[in-house]
């Protein structure tokens, strides 16, 4: 069990530091090398985690969202609202998460599949929109296959505007606009009245998430960290 | 005359070059040698024009948009609307478009100022969401300066989830459906129910635009390639 808890721990330190140099040099320019003093790990140890650059990158890309999930809300659209809140939040904060972003946005990053994170927040949006109009949350003529579409590709460029212009400070204010402008054209007008949509909203889901993380009982984030 | 003539032609070879270069590797990995090899022309000739690799992406950067103007529409969000479908459609087609996209979208590149394109964007869509609201085409709540953030930044993200999924090949669908989840929130609905909105709407305008630069007189041309 000790040996698996370190196992984990030198994965999580490679892929922290395969990270940061991506985020710092891009897909292309970044070599195992530098990952390897940056991490401060053996060869070998790199290796037997990570057989190359690419399922670095696939690391890096994975991590960026298998932790903190948003708890079940009754209105499924301020479930979605949060899940797009916290993400913005985990971005100002998280250099892993960041790193995540950049390699899935980083367009000359030729040879690696970045389609990914933009797969599992799609259909992430996707079961959540489903659920809410199995609810009657929705406009009739949505359709949640495509409306999912459009909301990832929209906070993917809204948060790389963000980053360009003010390195993640503007986001939060950034994403809730994007959201007011989007949820209207999805949302019955009831539902829209009653969405949290302010940005400091990914402020107090992600302290939500932190207290509930800190009431678990530890085998259950045992648990997590394997999974 | 002839003289400037060549000149203008040997800076746009130097900038689909660059483009070319920095499309390949990114920003950070690209450099000048590689620029010159692949430009063909001498150090003396590149280094006239642009004084450092900065120098170049910033000219790459700057030349997405400074051609094929959309024709004045007495709809101004039918304007915006084919100001976004005609872009839509060039990325599909003009490397120098492409790669002015992708240096702008690259979070990597420390060092360059990114933000022109996103500036001169927002400024264009703000311009026009002005002219819109003076015309009564607007809800009342909408505020021309925040709209047009949300447009661009919006934007940015679903061309690059196009470029990572297919090349941008479904490119005008996604763009389409954006505008679709856009307008409503913004539009008066008679404007809404008047837009031209379709995936075919780029390719249409581009032809247009054509037909209007192939009518104008020679000078005239010569005049917008200098300035």
């Amino acid at each position: 069990m000790a040996k698996q808890d370190r196992a984990i721990r030198t994965r999580r330190n490679i892929l922290l530091a395969a990270a940061k140099v991506f985020e710092e040099h891009g897909y292309q320019a970044a070599t195992i090398s530098e990952i390897l003093t940056s991490a401060g790990v053996t060869k070998g140890a790199l290796y037997f985690h990570f057989k190359s650059k690419e399922e670095l990158a696939l690391g890096v890309l994975d991590a960026q969202d298998s932790q903190f999930a948003v708890p079940d809300r009754p209105c499924k659209l301020q479930e979605l609202v949060d899940v797009v809140m916290l993400h913005a939040h985990r971005l100002q904060s998280d250099p892993m998460v960041r790193a995540g972003v950049r390699l899935a946005m980083d367009q000359t990053a030729t040879g690696l599949d970045r389609t990914g994170p933009f797969l599992r927040w799609v259909e992430l949006s996707r079961e959540l929109l489903e659920k809410a109009q199995a609810q009657g949350e929705l406009l009739p003529h949505v359709v949640p296959a495509r409306t999912s579409e459009v909301f990832v590709g929209s906070f993917a460029g809204v948060q790389s505007m963000s980053q360009a212009f003010s390195n993640y400070q503007d986001l939060m204010a950034r994403a809730s606009e994007l959201l007011r402008h989007l949820l209207p054209t999805v949302a019955q007008p009831y539902v829209t009245a009653s969405l949290h949509l302010s940005a400091s909203r990914g402020a107090e889901v992600y302290q939500e998430t932190q207290r509930l993380v800190e009431q678990r009982p530890p085998q259950h984030e045992e648990a997590a960290a394997v999974g």
